[in-house]
């Protein structure tokens, strides 16, 4: 059978992870975190599970996790947002970026990505008929560069998609960026797809810069979030997509044939804690930066550099010191011979800097895994 | 914003569910149980809960769900399946419709579907670019009629999608029925996409034509199914796809974009109580059969002509006798003025035949509720 992806092969995240554990590595690979969330979240799941919540949830999820999406996205970002007709509870991010594209991107339609970028965006552009326009980051600090991405702008171009906190690099918008994508938008007349799963995990004070910030931007924009990263449940699957009523509208069209609807116990579960426990979420950009900052301690005097990480949970390494291997051929190096799994930064190019040599290693692992880890790393 | 999907509105099933939320009646629409699965589910996930099986799922599927897939297909419908490479665990059922549909269907390809099918087809067709072809059930028993099918068949068809046990229907393939659509593929080449989620709901001891049963089918086939139906649990959605290693291959490279995984903790307990309580859906067809009949016993001496139920959980009815209006309005007026929400059976035609006046009740309910609904029917 001849394959409508020709490009695509196993995910990278699957490769390493597989690796990872055939040779007992150290798995610094795809990003999850080696702890679970507030026993809270499971009590309420195992509640809503003996409460008969079984069925099916409503296709645009049940209204209280809407309603909590709703008043947490207004209380943090200042945006108000109609729960019934604004929100949508999907089966993870993945699903929410892929209904996406799916509602807007036509056949012979551009989507603007900015490598590296996550491996989804492009097989699910193209599926839907779409061709994804590659526009590097800048490769000093993984800012975009608005004006390269301007000149990519075409008649065809249909919709922009951007990443802050950034996966896998851990580079952050701020308000300047804001306003470029609004006017980028604005000129060219651009749907936005924001993919936004590290929300609440940024560093060092800043605000996360959430499209919905811009209220002429988030009239544009498909927000994608989930609960993953922030109850570290990486496993349970349940994103969401806040997006005007007209676009909403377009995106459950598709949302309804591709899942309809999404694990309904842990929807009631989810919406109890967010509401009776923002404090988790408050707290997590300074769970996270400790560990940010114990892994970077951890690796001083290795032969790795340790590019700034500004969110999300992924420390982005230069091995070029260690190794003039391209970055997969380092990764499998690492995992069988160094005891550590990471992801190939080059992974997330179209076509990666000849000269670049990066890996991503995940720090959301316990304080033993990270210095085991170090200690191996430390050892090349 | 112009939609992609200018034929699709909300589905009835929540149009309808919302009818009935609003009119306080009895609601046998939208299809699902008011009673729980076996408590040894629920406790099962909570245990993978407890035991920290909380993040990403292998992107395949949790392999032990995947193995007591593969064995219970084995011994039910003796085919031989490889856990690793021909079974993909999928955020439901119809996740996995789309991602077969995906994975196949190219711009401009046509795509033979039964009329009356069910409402998701179509759209995942259209939205990869194909065309449905609607072929009619035979009205008098909703067999297929094998000629008219052939006949629909052009140089465009790259696949035919069945569905046995049938929803709206309830009507079941025979083992000619098998025959048939292995010579029609055969002969155009042709995928088959089989909808089999009612697999443990036929009646009157005839065995479930799986697609599986006939190899040379099988070879060609995708067949889809889930636990929601057999576990009493329509919103915990996991399904999953069979299919030879190679459209397998294919399948996964759409799944893994699409979703890429799903709720692991209930994949765990899926896992569990599949191996340890086979008992459980080898009897699930006397405890259906036990409420349609039931059902139909309670609407003996009313103006409903009941239409034969092979197998699934819905009862269709012809209603002429009461009524002239089409399926649409009647349910409108029936949930209103009667206290009973019902489904149009028109809502799964393309072009519904013009004297046809059949509505669709789901009998996976309580027994006071199967009365109560059928005392409101009865007195119309
Ligand atoms: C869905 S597996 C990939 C997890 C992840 O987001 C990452 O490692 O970048
Ligand atoms: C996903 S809602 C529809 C449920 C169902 O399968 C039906 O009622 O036919």
């Amino acid at each position: 059978i001849e394959t409508k992806l020709p490009k695509v092969g196993t995910t990278i995240f699957t490769v390493m992870s597989q690796l990872a554990a055939e040779h007992k590595a150290v798995n610094l690979g795809q990003g999850f975190p080696d702890f679970d969330g507030p026993p809270a979240l499971r009590d309420a799941l195992a509640r809503a599970m003996a409460q008969g919540r079984n069925q099916y949830a409503p296709m645009t999820g049940v209204p209280a996790l809407r309603e909590a999406i709703a008043r947490k996205t207004e209380r943090l970002y200042g945006c108000k947002v109609n729960a019934d007709t604004e929100v949508t509870v999907t089966s993870g991010a993945t699903e929410a970026l892929f209904a996406a594209i799916a509602a807007v991107v036509r056949a012979g339609d551009e989507v603007i990505v900015l490598d590296p970028c996550y491996d989804s965006y492009e097989p699910a552009i193209e599926l839907n008929g779409g061709r994804a326009v590659h526009v590097a980051l800048d490769p000093a600090d993984f800012s975009p560069d608005w004006q390269r991405i301007a000149d990519a702008v075409t008649p065809k171009t249909r919709m922009i998609l951007v990443n802050s906190p950034h996966n896998p690099c851990g580079a952050v918008f701020d308000a300047e960026d804001l306003e470029a994508l609004a006017a980028l938008a604005r000129k060219h007349d651009l749907f936005v797809l924001s993919d936004e799963v590290y929300e609440h995990i940024v560093f060092d004070g800043a605000p996360h810069q959430s499209v919905l910030r811009h209220e002429e931007l988030a009239a544009r924009s498909f927000v994608v979030s989930s609960f993953g990263k922030t109850y570290h449940c990486t496993g349970w699957k349940v994103g969401y997509c806040i997006a005007p009523r007209a676009l909403s509208a377009e995106f459950r069209k598709v949302h309804q044939y591709l899942t309809f609807c999404t694990f309904t116990p842990a929807q009631w579960a989810l919406a109890e804690v967010i509401e009776n426990d923002p404090q988790h979420y408050l707290d997590l950009p300074a769970f996270y930066q400790a560990k940010r900052d114990r892994f970077r301690a951890l690796l001083a005097g290795s032969k790795f550099r340790l590019l700034p990480v500004g969110g999300a949970y992924f420390q982005v390494a230069d091995y070029s010191a260690l190794s003039g291997a391209d970055d997969l051929a380092f990764c499998e190096w690492l995992v069988k011979e160094g005891g550590v799994a990471a992801i190939p930064v080059s992974a997330f190019y179209e076509d990666p800097p000849a000269q670049q040599r990066l890996v991503r290693f995940c720090f959301a692992k316990s304080d033993a895994v990270l210095e085991q880890a170090a200690e191996r790393l430390k050892a090349l």
